[in-house]
């Protein structure tokens, strides 16, 4: 399974985004308004990082509510780990396991065409996974 | 795979929790602490609810940083949906995902013995599929 399917399944590839500047308060406000969990942090229309519920509590913890009045671009994660349309879902479960982050944008020609969360991935791949497995188990009784 | 297995994968399977009346703002220091999402809220032994990243920005989202001084209990999901450490993985992920939650107590005999995530789980599932599916194409090539 590709990642561009995935995007497909998720019906729609729309990606929430804020403007570098804007509060950790305020982005704080825009993952409840709309349900989601990441937040791509964008200069115009370019990617800078990726700002998570999980960058927020560990902040909060460290230093207390003062980081709330902080800007999204203080806090986020500026190394974001990309994936590509073509990408397996198998690759991008790997390495939203090995390193720990559950969202990843999906870059194609420079530009980010979606968002795609571990939850998006594992949702897609069981199904696939039902399908394959009924498909190799028919070969061996066919036999 | 059973989840039995996937808190042996997991090295220990302690859980983190908080006694029932701490405040968020304490909840997220120990989230922050000890680099997990999630922590379960007890009266003495027994779980009352799990507290995660999520329900933490959620409420910071809607209320503003006010929330921080409210207990883990007033805030926590109550309606924890648990698992049996018997329980086969794919089962978990399917609830995991049709609910929209990542973590899950594990309970055995009325007490919590763990608390797997989502990660651990796909993790866990990962390395299974890909024995899996060799097992299955060996026995094609066989034929």
């Amino acid at each position: 399974m590709l990642v561009r399917q995935i995007l497909g399944l998720k019906g729609g590839s729309e990606v929430v985004t804020l403007p570098k500047g804007v509060t950790v308060a305020q982005a704080a406000r825009a993952l409840s308004e709309k349900r989601i969990g990441a937040i791509v942090v964008v200069d115009g229309e370019v990617p800078q990082g990726i700002l998570s519920e999980r960058d927020i509590v560990r902040e909060l913890g460290r230093r207390g509510e003062g980081c709330l009045s902080d800007t999204v671009d203080s806090l986020m994660t500026r190394e974001m780990v990309t994936c590509a349309p073509e990408e397996l879902a198998d690759q991008v479960l790997q390495k939203m396991t090995d390193g720990r982050f559950r969202h990843m944008p999906v870059m194609e020609g420079g530009a980010m065409v979606g968002l795609i969360s571990i939850g998006d991935v594992v949702k897609a791949r069981l199904s696939e996974l039902a399908m394959e497995k009924g498909a190799l188990e028919d070969m061996i009784k066919g036999f």
